[in-house]
């Protein structure tokens, strides 16, 4: 298996084209879901996937399959690769679009060798993943694995105010495929990391056996809006003073728990927000993440024992509610083992570490063994045109899920 | 004197109808400076002076006298009352216009009573108090006292991207006479609290011995944005916490001084400003306030000193600009007792204090000695249609007003 390369010339070349589709007026990559720019890097990805002599289908979320099947392994049970190709607004190249295009890499270094695998390959391409257009996020491969009802999926509007289902329509991407109707062996996501552990500590490859859990809830303060230069100290009620409190106590919730937890307030908005009026409400929202469901329940356990706190001391009032709530997910001790395996053996530095983000993998965990493989991000920077990983680091995590797939797929 | 009764019945309803006065299409009172609603108010303010056959003047600024002179005391050096009656946007109607009203109120109640004054009386009305539209506030009496040219304040460019100088002429208040042309021998407001003080501790009056110095910071904290999820703790540069930090310290800050000093972080805003974003950057104000320059420095200082530990503890870069700093202003003794014994011997309940906010009166005082009246403000609220003060309140504030402006006259 070690002679199988992955072309990483053509694979860095091709994030960079699929990189430069979808650019908006303010010269910023967008690609949200289901418009006319994703149509554009859908239709890209399908074009290589074709040239590469892979059948591809689409399912009825508007999920795309690049399918590589033999006549010798036909009705087998594939192993997939993937992630997703929509991007946010103003983004990188790379989130995403680097999962999908190194799974097409490795497909093609695999058919070009002639060799035969006892499993088909497949390239997933999972509709919506980043959510921005429509809520939630990660729903192409959520409907896939059945998280969600397709017919309730379609239903959702856009920020636009267009509905899912027919802009598939539009852009021609509503297939007729139900999804889940192809259940993986197993399913590998490469990803950049995006975030800075892997640089911070000079590694090349993170193997990635879990992905935390995450908890969003959006905190108002109600207190009253008096004169900034009349009312004394003692007798405020200063939602904004309440909002600080709120956001020491997250950060240093999470400071106390630092290896298994992170805990960011990163969206505010006083009223009336005037330099010389003590605000009467403060809106916050509250991101707390940790890869251990009990440390992620007595965090927000703890959170709502300080609200209280808060608004006994301050006479404010305060009320929270959950945007949303994801549990923890492990991911498949033997693929990970595998994955450090493969990249040990060619010298890689690697680490075992803790996805921070979502990803498609964590509805795949549903469907069938799944792990991850990282690559470093420079800075950690991503969501972002500054998202940057060096070439080199690209085909290392490129070549880890070649050997990894093929090591899976050659197995019976 | 004690024969003198200020009428208050008329008082209270001419307070409404000048409140009713200036409407916009959402329903709320915005007199803003120089504005068409401006004139509404300005005009039927003249109306009334000439009704009680007052002489009008207005200055080249725009502000309002209106004078009562006899053959007796005329070339005397008048005696002062006043405020304003243009307002913020969604204003109550007591806000400024109660002292203009009471000042007309106390004229009339002089004339008509047939007294002889040695010293002219005049109820002046000064332009663009509360510097909604243009900048800086206080701008009538600022430049009436020749802190400000009156050109350079004539060339201040509205909100909505109009000239002060001409904005004036279109709505016929810009007058010939220089600011200044009337020197008063003495200059006496009366005002609605517009803090909570006077109510809470049960008192009739407020006797005015000085006002706050104010210090108006914005302080912008540039930090990294990063992913939410995936940047441990330590490894984030996060403006959000930076700003939570500097929130707890000005609250701190002026707790700790809490009877000399008030701070407040009245407005916020975080970039990007998304939930699962770490902040780039927070841009926040502070207002910190006190009647005692020498504190004011202090806490500036210790708010400096601050802001560089925290940037070196939290790897964020801070600055911060000034946005506006007056210094205390101590109100004339004599007047000060003067107001402070007419209340006794009306028998209304009096305390000494400070005024929170900023006034007309602290700009006339660099030019004759000053000082204020206060009455109650329901639960200290200002810059607010809920903004009330009940008319026996209002009533025995003007009564003050009456009784202290017509001893102060009655001297040569």
């Amino acid at each position: 298996m070690t002679a199988l390369i992955v072309d990483g010339e053509r694979l860095v070349r091709r994030l960079k084209e699929l990189g430069s589709l979808g650019v908006d007026k303010d010269g910023r990559l967008t690609r949200l879901a289901a418009t006319d720019a994703d149509k554009l890097g859908r239709d890209l990805f399908v074009r290589w996937a074709k040239e590469a002599g892979l059948v591809v289908f689409i399912d009825r979320i508007g999920n795309i399959f690049a399918v590589y099947e033999t006549s010798e392994n036909a009705g087998a049970a594939p192993v997939m690769m993937g992630s997703h190709i929509d991007t946010v607004i103003d983004a990188g190249i790379f989130d995403g679009c680097y999962g999908v295009l190194a799974g097409l890499g490795v497909i093609e270094a695999v058919k070009s060798a002639g060799i035969h695998l006892p499993r088909p390959l497949v390239a997933a391409a999972f509709a919506n993943e980043e959510g921005v257009r429509f809520t939630p996020d990660m729903m192409g491969s959520l409907v896939y694995v059945g998280g969600m009802d397709v017919e309730e999926a379609l239903q959702a509007v856009s920020i636009d105010g267009k509905l899912l289902g027919r802009e598939l329509e539009r852009i021609g991407y509503a297939g007729k495929l139900n999804p889940g109707f192809l259940t993986p062996e197993a399913y590998v996501e490469l990803h950049i990391e995006q975030g800075p552990i892997l640089e911070s500590l000079g590694m090349q490859i993170g193997v990635v056996e879990n992905l935390q859990g995450i908890s969003w809830q959006r905190i108002t303060i109600d207190g009253v809006a008096n004169h900034a230069g009349t009312t004394p100290m003692d007798l405020r009620r200063d939602a904004g003073y309440a909002a600080a409190k709120v956001m020491n106590f997250v950060h240093d919730l999470a400071l106390n728990h630092r290896t298994e937890m992170v805990g960011t307030v990163g969206s505010i908005h006083f009223e009336p927000n005037a330099i010389n009026v003590i605000p009467s409400r403060a809106t916050l929202t509250v991101d707390l993440r940790s890869p251990r469901e009990e440390r992620l329940l007595v965090a927000e356990t703890a959170l709502a024992d300080e609200i209280i706190s808060i608004s006994n001391a301050l006479g404010v009032t305060v009320r929270s509610e959950t945007l949303a709530r994801t549990q923890p997910v492990e991911f498949c001790d033997e693929i990970v083992d595998r994955i450090e395996r493969a990249a040990e053996l060619r010298g890689f530095k690697c680490v075992r570490m803790t996805s921070g983000a979502g990803h498609d993998a964590q509805m795949m965990a549903r469907l069938c063994p799944t792990a991850m493989i990282f690559v470093p991000s420079a800075r950690g920077i991503s969501h972002n045109p500054d998202e940057y990983t060096p070439d080199g680091d690209l085909i290392n995590g490129a070549q880890v899920l070649l050997e990894v797939v093929t090591d899976l797929a050659s197995e019976h």
